[in-house]
C-alpha cells in the first residue's frame, strides 16, 4: 500500500486543475481561492483512536486541541483566520452533554482565534472525529512552503518535543512526571500573531504537525534546497532529554519527529529573529540534494530520516 | 438523546457570534463569510454503513456522490461553487485503486461543476467516510430559507422519491425493477444551474436531502410561515407509486420523506415556475401556526409528520 504522500501526489495528480479562481492549489500548508479577493482554505480532521484516546483528554480540550490543528495551516500561511466549519462524526455512545462539552471548547478556540464557527455538519457512526475547515483572509504576504533560497537560515517558535513527550507520558500512566508537557500535548496552540508577524520577514514556512524532520522535509521538496539542522540547536524544555529517558525514549529524537507541537519553522536572510516573535535559529538553507540533515555539535552527522512521527506508535 | 436538531439548536446557541465578517451564520444551507466580498461556505460528510454500503455503490459514483450532495447545499443558495476541499478518513482495508477510484469520481464531479478540488486531508479511521466542503461566491442574490411570504407559491424541481425507492430497490436485491431509480439513488446532480436561475425570482429555497416534509419544515420556520401541499401535484417518477408497492411501500410516502434526491424546493409569487427552470408547482404558503400541511385531491389532510428519512430504517 502506498504511503500518506504517495497518496497524496496520487491525488494532487487526479485532483490537478488549471481553473482560474485557484490561486495556490493542493501541496501548502492552506490553499488559496477567490475571483476578486482570495480566500485563504484549509481542513484537518482528529479520529478517536488515531489522533487521539479520549481517556487522555477531557472533552472541551479536544475540540478546542481539533481547531488548533486546523487552524495551525492558516497561521503557516502567515493569513488571518475568519472563521470555520465542523463537521462531526458521532457514534451513538457520545451522549447530548459529552457533545456540548466538545462544542464549548471547540467554540472557545474560535472566538479566541477570531474564527466563529459558522457551519458544520453532524452525521452518525462508529467512531467520533472532528473535521475541521477554516477560512481566512491572506495576511500581508502568503508564506507558502516553497519560497526558501540557499544561504538563508531555518528558525523554530517556541519548543519541539514537548507535546509527544506528554503524550508519551499519558500512555505510559505517568502523567504526573510532566503535567505541563502533558497540557502541550492536550491544549496546543495555533501561532498565528508569529505567523501573522513572519509575513514581512520569512521567506517560507510550515507548521510542525507531523514533525519536525517530516515537515521540514515538504519544505525543502517545495523550495528546491536542502536544509542543514543543528541538533544541540533544536529547542526543547528544561529537562525534556531526561524526563524521556525515564521513559526509555530519546528526547532528541522525539523533538525531530514527535509532531503536534503546532510551532512554525521558517525561512529567512537575517540571523535573528523578527522583533516580536519568539524563535530559535536551528539550521540553514543548503543546496539541494541531501534535504534535512542534522549535525552534532562535534560536527557528526546524524543517522536520521524523514519519517517523523510516523516513528512512534500511533 | 436529543435528536438531529435539538442537537444543532443547542450547537449553534454556543456557536452564536456577532463577529463583523460573519454575514450569514448556522442555520441555512450554507454561511456567507467575508470582510469585503462574501465567500459561500458549506460542508457535508457521507459515511459508511450510515449514508451508503459498499455494496451498494461503486468507488467512481460514490466519490460523486459524496460531493453532489455538498454541492447542492451551495445551489439552494443561488451561489456558484468555485472550489472544494476533500477530507477523506480511510480505513485499512481500502486498497490504493480503490481511494483512486473513489478520488476519480470526485475529481470528476468537482470539474464538471467547476469546482476544483483545492486541498484536503487523509485520515486513518475504522469507517470510510468523505467530508466536503464546498466554497463558492454568491450569485445574483442569495437565496436563504428565510424569504418566504404568505400567499406565494410553492415549487419543486425534478421529481421526489426517485431516489429513496431506488435505495428500496438495492436494499430488497432488486435493483433490475428499476435500474433508472437506482440511478437516481447513486448519482444525484446538484441543481447549481437552476439554484442560479433561481436568484432572480425565488423569495427562498432550500435543498430536499432529508425529505420534503422535514426540509420544507426548515424553511417555514426560518421564514416564519407555514405551507399547504397538494399530494397528488407531487412530481414523482412513472410508475413509481406501482414500482413502490411492489415493496410493500407507499410512493407518496417516499415522496414525501424519502430524501436524497437533492431537488430544490422554493417559493415565489409567480404561479409559473422561471423560464428554464423544470419546475412543479405543489403548492402554497399560508400563515404560520401548522408546519407543513399536506392534502389530496379531494381536500381531505393526510395524517403527515415531518421527521423525513428518519421514517426508513437508515
Amino acid at each position: 500500500m502506498a504511503d500518506e504522500f504517495q497518496r497524496i501526489a496520487e491525488l494532487s495528480r487526479r485532483f490537478a486543475t488549471d481553473a482560474p479562481q485557484v490561486l495556490l492549489g493542493i501541496g501548502d500548508d492552506a490553499a488559496l481561492l477567490g475571483t476578486g479577493s482570495a480566500t485563504v482554505l484549509s481542513v484537518d480532521a482528529c479520529v478517536e483512536g488515531v489522533h487521539f484516546e479520549r481517556a487522555f483528554i477531557e472533552l472541551p480540550a479536544l475540540g478546542r486541541r481539533a481547531l488548533e490543528a486546523a487552524l495551525s495551516d492558516v497561521a503557516a500561511m502567515g493569513a488571518r483566520p475568519l472563521g470555520c466549519l465542523c463537521a462531526l462524526i458521532l457514534p451513538d455512545t457520545l451522549g447530548d452533554d459529552e457533545l456540548y462539552a466538545l462544542a464549548d471548547g471547540y467554540a472557545q478556540a474560535a472566538r479566541e482565534a477570531g474564527a466563529p464557527v459558522v457551519g458544520g455538519n453532524l452525521a452518525r457512526g462508529r467512531e467520533l472525529s472532528i473535521t475541521s475547515t477554516v477560512v481566512g483572509e491572506p495576511g500581508a504576504r502568503t508564506l507558502t512552503r516553497s519560497g526558501a533560497t540557499v544561504g538563508e537560515h531555518v528558525f523554530v517558535t517556541g519548543q519541539l518535543g514537548a507535546a509527544a513527550l506528554g503524550l508519551s507520558l499519558l500512555k505510559a500512566g505517568k502523567p504526573e512526571l510532566g503535567p505541563e508537557l502533558v497540557e502541550r500535548w492536550r491544549a496546543p496552540r495555533a501561532r498565528l500573531a508569529e505567523g501573522a508577524s513572519l509575513c514581512a520577514h520569512a521567506s517560507a514556512a510550515i507548521d510542525v504537525s507531523d514533525g519536525l524532520l517530516q515537515d521540514l522535509g515538504h519544505l525543502c521538496r517545495a523550495s528546491g534546497v536542502g536544509v542543514e539542522l543543528w541538533a544541540n540547536l533544536v529547542p526543547r524544555p528544561a529537562n525534556h532529554d531526561a524526563l524521556a529517558r525515564t521513559l526509555g525514549l530519546d528526547g532528541l529524537s522525539l523533538a525531530l519527529s514527535g509532531g503536534e507541537d503546532y510551532e512554525l519553522v521558517f525561512t529567512q536572510a537575517a540571523a535573528e529573529p523578527p522583533a516580536g516573535v519568539g524563535a530559535t535559529r536551528i539550521g540553514r538553507v543548503v543546496e539541494p540534494g541531501m534535504g534535512v540533515q542534522v549535525f552534532e555539535a562535534d560536527g557528526k552527522r546524524l543517522p536520521v530520516d524523514a519519517q517523523g512521527y510516523r516513528h512512534f506508535s500511533r
